[in-house]
């Protein structure tokens, strides 16, 4: 087989669809693919580092911290959430029938050597530094993932 | 033209997406592609059985299977639902225009001989058992989607 | 590089995904891509003209008319819209930062001749007229759509 290629747009969020997203990417490496997950809008909360970062921000990207979640542990889920409840229910169970949770998905995707960008667009929108994101991460733009995505095979957005 | 694929990553157990999956999957068919259909989460509601199949299951497994909804025709959509509403007038409407419903539109998947195949993961995080869904699906996890979509000229995640 | 396509199906009508939608499409033929967008079900909201269109309607029809959003300027967001106000701080801080808004990157859509087609079925679902839609756009069916993605290297669900 050739050099393949797999692109991920990452735009939600939701614990449900990270999950899903990861487990994908980290399939797709393990075949041999070359894998790429492009973080945009909510799909930056899931990057987010757990604990508080100090910074100077506009009262407008305060309120976006404020009120977007802070890394894996705190996503809610795309139905059903019932205030994060139906997260907690999905976690335990996940936990329960040993399916790996989405930081250890991380941590896989990272040994998996997947290239984990976030959009630097997204980030001017709400306010996140780069400062606030797990390390070991990318910086760029929509041309960036455009320029892969037209090399790839597989290309979702999710 | 050569021999095209399309593959379909079914995440979504809201009616409207459901439906619009399954019109692509059943055109792309039609147009002679060979398509598969991987169910996976929300996605599985579709593919489950009107009646209640008693089994023996784990508290957390009970409670996600009285939430989540059983087969086509309990499918909320993904806006203006409100409280089932959003789902009857839509059913109504395409019903009174003579649009194929989804139940028909599974059956012309089968008779199309579209693969839908069911995510086992999926089927383990939600307690969901092979007797609880429809007939004639296939059963396998993500290494077997990527193989397919790997070799696809239509992926599409919804 | 040969001559390279990109398709998106824009399914849903939220303010954050048709921004993303459009500006996937507009860096695509940017970039030298043939690039067609597909409206279908909520996206076509994305389309209405802003103005109200006096037409004879069904009672049904005038029910979706009127729930259903008019224009870029009516969408609300997937994540915090809290009736609105999600919406209103994501376009005020995109203001602020002199981020192109979504009317102006349909305006670039046009200029850089991207193909945007209007789904018919899903028109005749929701009772949208074609008097009611922006001027320059395509009407056509899912068949269309698949025989563009079918030959297009990125192909997105939205």
């Amino acid at each position: 087989m050739e050099n393949n290629k797999s692109t991920l747009v990452v735009f939600s969020g939701d614990l449900d669809k990270a999950i899903a997203s990861f487990i994908i990417a980290t399939g797709s490496a393990a075949m041999g693919n070359q894998v790429t997950m492009f973080f945009t809008f909510w799909g930056l909360n899931i990057l987010r580092k757990e604990q508080y970062v100090p910074l100077q921000k506009s009262f407008m990207d305060k309120m976006f911290a404020k009120m977007l979640p802070r890394g894996p542990e705190k996503l809610g889920i795309s139905k059903m959430n019932f205030g994060g409840l139906g997260a907690k229910m999905m976690k335990y169970t996940m936990k329960k029938k040993n399916i790996t949770t989405l930081k250890e998905l991380i941590e896989m995707a990272k040994e998996l050597d997947i290239k984990m960008v976030a959009c630097t667009m997204s980030m001017d929108v709400l306010g996140i530094k780069k400062e606030e994101l797990i390390d070991g991460l990318e910086y760029a733009g929509v041309a960036s993932y455009l320029a892969e995505a037209n090399e790839a095979n597989i290309n979702l957005f999710i």
